[in-house]
């Protein structure tokens, strides 16, 4: 199926440390995060363990988004998205990793991944 | 002289990354930390290039010490100032290296460390 990317999103050029670190230290972002890299598929946003109401997921899929963190596409009606690992990376070597192992060895508790 | 610590700061065993994350998420706080990081020396409060007031600068400081990324002490009536890198990088392997490396090359100009 053609996937239709959401494209209000910068470029690996425009990642800005400092916008992409705040993006990322919210709670529910962060558990996002966890969960996109523990997927071995990319995740509609219906199919993420999060403690907030649908509305309230969306603006901050939006803000992860537009921080540069992940793209979002549709397949169909359903929004996938995709962490963009490969540039990150390129931009700020080693740090999505660290905060995946963290996100994983500090704070499942807090960050909304508790079986419900 | 004698150096007299501020305790009112986690272990490294209570050292939780979420926290540790938004603290550090701050544009001013993320500046303290880039500056401390580039400092060959621990450095008095009075002695960071912040775009705030010294009361305002003082909340960021305590939120570092809280969440556990500064020590701060006391040397005569100066309160001094030093990365806890080693408590960090036991507990979040990688994580304030990638930080560091992120602010220098990604948002100086964002981060109050502009020469004014």
């Amino acid at each position: 199926m053609a996937r239709a990317l959401i494209d209000d999103e910068p470029s690996v050029e425009d990642l800005h440390f400092p916008r992409v670190l705040e993006v990322i230290a919210d709670p529910i972002r962060l558990s996002i995060v966890a969960q996109l890299a523990a997927a071995e598929a990319d995740i509609s946003c219906g199919n993420f363990d999060l403690p907030v109401k649908a509305s309230t997921a969306t603006h901050h899929f939006t803000a992860l988004r537009q921080g540069g963190v992940i793209h979002q596409y549709y397949v169909g009606t359903s929004r996938m998205n995709v962490l963009r690992e490969a540039d990150l990376e390129q931009a700020f070597p080693g740090f999505l990793p660290s905060v995946i192992a963290g996100a994983r060895s500090g704070g499942e508790h807090e960050t909304g991944r508790s079986h419900r």
